[in-house]
């Protein structure tokens, strides 16, 4: 190329004269980043999420007895969406890992990144083959493949950096690496394969709970290792708090939305039984599906608050721990389960035997959702200085609502599924009350502990002035916030 | 309430007191509204796509004809998913409208926000209904409580700011006020509700358009006109440049994450068929579905690399207008409609016979979606002061480049619906030929052009030497895009 043009010239097509232009291509950089990561979170939060409808599509007819086969599909599926979704934060924790370390992102790097996302929406089959066909090794084997190309398009991305890539690419070639041998062992000693797998898995949350009680147990260290590996897999706060953010609104948004794809590919009458059955009257065809509309509206009402109460709570979060995220994980894996609880409810209609284990079962899964919430606040809190914003630590003006907000689904829930032991024939009309209930309260929770703070103060105004009383304002909370 | 304590107090839950942390209240304000508007747009952009699915889901067994019945029940659900995208685009634009002028949003207004996404997701059933049953008056008239109903969440939304209130209450009100008419007319006399149903959906587009024409006959409004509606409505840059973004990607992500959700449902072998068709040999049996997971690849990285060339172009682009947004929301639309691309191409092994118009509409989908990407382009380099960075203006570093990323998909689509012509007995190798071409030219064009570019430059550095020649440089560009 002739190198003798000004930089301005239409020809100069080539990336090698930034003398005009530095500060325009860093902004450029940020922005192609931010923009390709929020994409590669959608499409990761979606693919986590999206196993659960083979589950929720699982079809059991009225007079079929919840027997053994059953059992075995439904737990064979609900395998298969709770290891998707591990598998699938592990990549999105390693991606997350990756590209905090990436500054600028070209044409070959997001073409990369389209090769791995699209390796990963590969992995949903190859655990479905993986769980039907236990014995064959070939799902395993392709598992371990496609594993393999993650981690290889992954230190493609990172080749081009030299800042961290030992460590980093020592991060990310664990889980190929086990893999590697993993697919070996399948050719002719299958079950080591599954334990090796299941190590990739479950290595990153092992070690990250190991981390925390240990921190718990010896304290915090107070040094940063001298390992560098340390520094970028196991420090505090490694994981950027946009990017769970991003990801968490990606798992909430299709599990509010998938349920409407059921609705309008089942619900809607067809034309002749309306002619035939209804006597012509569409809102008596209608009617027949009562129950699914209202069970719609009351998941994605809780799909909604849940999501409410997270982005409440991450409102007052300044950084995300290793430990806040693993909890937020757990959260979002019940969160996915909740099209399971709508499948519950709706078959209220056909199944009125089943009734009660299904409004059992909702319950539980709302209270796991809600109850690892308050776990990431809880956590948040134990080292409030530097996770929580001012305002929402002990004492601070959004502590007691914060705390009245988190514990409002728990404590729902938990009254719903304690009233229907009590009162097990009334237990849809509980299971209703507390879905229509519960929006009503995070309406009005400001104004309750608020009244509750006010009539408490002016009880104590009575008694003596004293001007602290920080930990006296949490107690009396609980009768608020339930 | 006492008023007399210091605003530190662990007591003062109220939000009153904001004399300490003034900065700290606007920047989460900030964040605040930016992770509900990205939840908002991930919504959206999902319940806009999802409608696809019923017309990919379409069953038309290998010995039925392709005859009015099926014909007629395509066309339907293909007309609920255009009409569920357009009005969703609509809700969509009004949402961004709205909140251009919310500052700051507080637990009320998210909790009103998530209401009224509920009734948004309820639209796509309305729609089912109508076309299900166009003579019964039921499904307008629900469409109708809808919109209002949204209208009304919306109005409750804006009524807490006082500016702009009136002219943003004007434009929010427009759809409600004519869907109400509607729903009075649905009462006696449906088909103008019909009429007044496509009003709501479509003036904004005409509105859009007419604009737009005004402009290219009569030349740009020089002054602001004095009406602040038609500043607010008609603005040439009213549309947020991240919220396009973020509704695109959401558009992007679901379509590319829809197909393996078939893939993992439909394409795992029985494990009786296999024993007894199979002879138990699982890639026998997971043979028979080859065809089907090469669709998906080549559907994948069909979406992934249209993607890759929005963001390339929205990544050139400085302010989105009106027409430009128009241009992009009928992109999407295309693009939505290529999961039924794939499952055409993917049927192939079942239906032989219908190879060549599968292949057809495949091409026809594919060039309708990357021509009104070139379009926005075209568009944005009308007004290049204003729209474009300047790098991508006519004779910046990147116009030719841009050019050709834009030129590929459309060149190849057509190429390849023009050689289904000539060479019709080889249509399914050309359409694969043409999905394997496209990333590696993607993936190559950077040098492609510059080699170009390099030739012509010598050519012409022979000739004389002139400094200039931004005119010149465009048209060689073609052969080496296309």
């Amino acid at each position: 190329m002739s190198g003798s043009r000004t930089p301005e010239s239409a020809l100069d097509v080539g990336g090698d004269s930034f003398t005009s232009s530095r500060e325009e291509d860093a902004a450029d950089g940020i922005q192609h980043s931010h923009r390709m990561l929020s994409f590669s979170d959608a499409l990761l939060s979606i693919i986590a999420t999206v196993m659960i409808l083979p589950v929720t599509h699982t079809e059991i007819s009225p007079e079929q007895p919840f027997d053994k086969g059953v059992q075995k599909l439904l737990a064979t599926r609900i395998a298969v969406y709770l290891m998707t979704f591990l598998i699938v934060t592990v990549a999105w924790a390693a991606h997350t890992r990756l590209f905090q370390v990436v500054a600028k992102i070209d044409d070959t790097l997001a073409l990369l990144n389209l090769a791995c996302m699209m390796t990963i929406t590969f992995l949903p089959f190859t655990f479905s083959l993986m769980v039907t066909f236990p014995e064959v090794p070939l799902g395993i084997f392709l598992f371990c493949v496609c594993v393999i190309t993650i981690g290889a398009v992954q230190i493609e991305h990172c080749a081009h950096r030299a800042l961290y890539r030992q460590h980093i690419l020592g991060i990310i070639l664990r889980g190929p690496a086990l893999c590697f041998a993993a697919a070996g062992f399948s050719l002719f000693f299958y079950p080591a394969s599954y334990l090796l797998m299941a190590m990739v898995i479950f290595l990153p949350y092992f070690s990250k709970a190991a981390s925390w009680c240990r921190g718990r147990l010896v304290g915090p260290p107070e040094l940063p290792a001298p390992s560098v590996e340390f520094f970028t897999f196991d420090l505090h706060e490694p994981l950027s708090k946009e990017r769970v953010e991003a990801f968490s609104d990606g798992v909430y948004a299709i599990v509010a939305t998938l349920l409407i794809l059921d609705i309008c590919e089942d619900n809607v009458p067809d034309a002749k039984d309306v002619r035939e059955k209804f006597q012509g009257s569409l809102v008596a065809a209608l009617s027949v599906y009562g129950p699914h509309f209202l069970a719609y509206f009351g998941s994605f009402a809780t799909v909604g608050l849940l999501w409410f109460a997270h982005h409440s709570l991450f409102l007052h979060i300044r950084k995300a721990t290793q430990s806040m995220g693993l909890l937020n994980t757990l959260s979002l894996a019940f969160v996915g389960g909740l099209p399971l609880a709508y499948q519950q409810t709706s078959a209220f209609a056909q199944q009125p035997r089943d009734e009660l284990e299904s409004v059992r079962v909702s319950c539980a899964i709302i209270f796991f959702a809600s109850i690892f919430q308050f776990a990431i606040w809880t956590t948040a809190l134990l080292h409030e200085r530097e996770t929580l914003q001012p305002s929402a630590r002990f004492g601070g003006r959004e502590h007691a609502f914060m705390f009245a907000k988190l514990a409002l689904y728990p404590c729902a829930s938990l009254l719903a599924f304690a009233s229907t032991c009590f009162l097990s024939r009334f237990s849809t009309a509980i299971f209703h009350l507390m879905q229509i209930a519960v929006p009503f309260a995070f309406l009005l929770l400001r104004l309750l502990v608020r009244l509750a703070l006010a009539v408490l103060r002016a009880l104590r105004g009575l008694r003596l002035p004293e001007p602290g009383g920080e930990d006296d304002s949490r107690a009396p909370l609980l009768p608020a916030a339930c």
